[in-house]
């Protein structure tokens, strides 16, 4: 049996008492896919910035959603999508000079050594390839996550994303270790859970499969967010990489400048990784992902099968991804991370000091961890309970963590120093209660 | 070892000796996963309708792409996406009533029982999850496919491609049977089709797998193209259905009108799948997918996994896709895929009557195959000449089939008779030459 609380019943609709209306419609559509927020589902018809507007007029902070993440309907990344696919959007059997352009821009913020990118439609699609290029890579089948990872939907990725479980425990090949929180390795985490990395290489050695992957989240956003100490993932990485494995740093989270400290999460741990994988944020809403990696190891998986992306690298796409890359540059968003972010985690610090119910407040850049508990212990039913006053208070919010008992801030990067003292205002307010 | 043609094999670019200008900078980005077409790859910068301009001005009649089904760039596609794409464009967490009017649109397009939809991004997203809730639904893990066939690109998926295997052979849980033409079944198609199924359910049996699920692509489009006699499916997914399996029918190909006879491919053969997934051309090249499914099935996979799509489902997703539906009634573009398919296959047959190279032409609306040989055998090395000369004549089409030596026709539906004359002119010169 898993131990861990699903990713998906935090703070999810409960539909087994039906519903009327357009929750009622919505239900018989998705049926048990359906995965609404909310005890009263919202019903959304516009957004812009940090905003997201309901059918009833109500405008709602929207600090849950990192998809679009320069910001709703950014106008810059509007215009680019609509002029290209208006003028051309193909598959990548052919040329086409923006997907080059693009590509190259990005390839300019990575690694050299990952010269060759993959690009997909979700990251769930890119991390599943991830893992094929390092089983062909090292000709092992092990792979390393944390207790509560989330890496995706496939088959293959929701192997590795324990979080998803509502019944059973990972496959054998599957070894995982606890978040690298204090709870779990107190003072030294970097020594901590590169032990406990060491010991699930022996593990997955002992079991025969050997380690192909260190698979991480460089943020740890369904653990519960853990960012500090910076560089803490370097002693794990290293080992990994020393016995010949390889270190897949998942970026759909803390990646294109939500850290604030650096464009990708693996940056502030100065770590090397053999393939970034991307997502989310990528084109601020167009469906988009992909991967970097080595030539040798992209090249080792494609002797053995062929790979094409129908959808992957088309022209809207790059045109998309290409304008949220100008836009964090020309809008300075990694440093409005890095200095809202950094207010926040302020305002937080302060408003936890005078609360117990707060037992611990961390993150980096706009990507923040509130755990809230009761004597100490975590305690989802009020997490759920701060969820909802937020929400009747016009700010949108979600939970994360082992427990579902974090609060997890992740509001666009183009916040501004007012939205968040509104935020910090509100969450005062509703922890107080 | 695979004894399959790698379809990506096909008419692709050797990359082997290397590269300048854009198709090297392409390499250097792309390394491995490069997939151009042609010996001398073409660099587009624009489309509409069914012709693509190159960067040289040459502009070329697309007959190999039906992801722009409705047309490239088509005005109606292009307005509402970015009307939406300005407003909201958000995940399924919140009720957007775009989003349901489009999920209720299709879902009257499809068989009542399939009524709940989960929208994903590609169409081996939406394989990946249907052969994941036929093993939830019938306990069972064994899946038949065609020998050739090609279902998508995540490392399941990859499982029940044969086509995609350049080494190797699918795992033990999957059997092949020969695609449904002639050469393997000759003139009793349907009860040879369904012989060949029951024995493969046979030997799953035998294996401890059972049959979870067939799976086919009802114009088995990787195969080479077999839609007659239309109806030949039924006995194959009766026998599977009787024995507790499921029928999923892989609509990515021959769905949204293609066929000309029926909106569905499978709805020519008569048969009721149990799950029904999209892909390629329902948004016309905007990344979308998805699968209707009986409630009670994904509710049996639903009560093990969370699943979440992060952009599936979004609201622009479903403006592109209701935009498609609406523009193919409008247009009357399954009228005209039947009428000027019918067309194509006459002026093929005619072609054909004086050119003992070409085999046989078969299909159905605007899914043609034409079998080229040399002395009745495939040859291969004839059809990349034929390509290629066409190509010289601004025509754009692919091959595909076991033996890689079947033409494929699969223009956009808003082909015009003027158009496919241009093609037949330009066919029967590029066979005779």
């Amino acid at each position: 049996m898993s131990t861990v609380r699903p990713i998906l019943d935090m703070n999810a609709f409960d539909a087994s008492n039906g519903a009327k209306g357009a929750v009622g419609r919505r239900l018989a559509n998705l049926g048990a896919a359906s995965v609404l927020f909310y005890r009263e589902p919202i019903q959304m018809v516009s957004a812009k910035g940090a905003w997201m507007t309901a059918a009833d007029g109500t405008r709602y902070l929207d600090f849950y959603n990192n998809v679009p993440s320069v910001g709703h309907s950014h106008a810059a990344v509007v215009e680019a999508l609509s002029a290209q696919i208006a003028t051309l959007n193909t598959n990548a059997r052919y040329v086409v000079s923006v997907v080059d352009d693009y590509i190259e821009a990005l390839k300019a913020r990575l690694p050299d050594a990952l010269s060759n990118v993959v690009l997909t439609c979700s990251g769930s699609e890119a991390n599943d390839l991830a893992l094929r290029i390092a089983f062909a890579a090292t000709g092992r089948r092990g792979v390393i996550v944390t207790r509560t990872a989330y890496h995706g939907n496939t088959a293959l990725v929701t192997d590795v994303s324990p979080s998803a479980l509502k019944r059973g425990a990972p496959p054998d090949w599957v070894e995982t270790v606890p978040a690298p929180g204090r709870e779990a390795y107190r003072d030294d985490i970097a020594g901590g859970f590169s032990r406990a990395v060491r010991d699930a290489m022996a593990r997955l050695d002992a079991r025969g499969h050997g380690t192909a992957a260190l698979l991480v989240d460089s943020i740890f956003s369904s653990d519960g967010i853990f960012a500090d100490p910076a560089g803490f993932l370097h002693p794990a990485a290293k080992a990994v990489q020393t016995a010949g494995g390889l270190v897949i740093a998942d970026e759909v989270q803390p990646g294109f400048a939500r850290t604030g400290a650096a464009f990708w999460g693996f940056q502030r741990h100065g770590i090397a990784p053999d393939i970034v994988t991307m997502g989310k944020p990528m084109g601020n809403g167009f469906p988009m992902a992909g991967l970097a990696a080595r030539p040798a190891h992209l090249a080792d998986f494609c002797a053995t099968t062929g790979y094409f992306n129908t959808f992957g690298g088309n022209p809207v796409a790059a045109a998309a991804g290409h304008a949220v890359l100008r836009v964090i540059e020309r809008e300075a968003l990694q440093r409005n991370a890095l200095d809202v972010g950094a207010l926040l985690l302020d305002g937080l610090r302060g408003i936890a000091a005078g609360h117990e119910r707060i037992t611990q407040v961390r993150g980096a850049g706009l990507f923040l961890g509130v755990d809230l508990g009761d004597a100490g212990a975590p305690d989802a039913a009020f997490t759920t309970q701060v969820i909802d006053r937020m929400r009747d208070q016009g700010v949108l919010i979600g939970a994360a963590g082992r427990y579902g008992a974090t609060l997890k801030l992740r509001p666009p990067l183009c916040l501004t120093t007012e939205e968040a003292a509104r935020f910090l205002d509100i969450f005062e307010r509703a922890v107080s209660a």
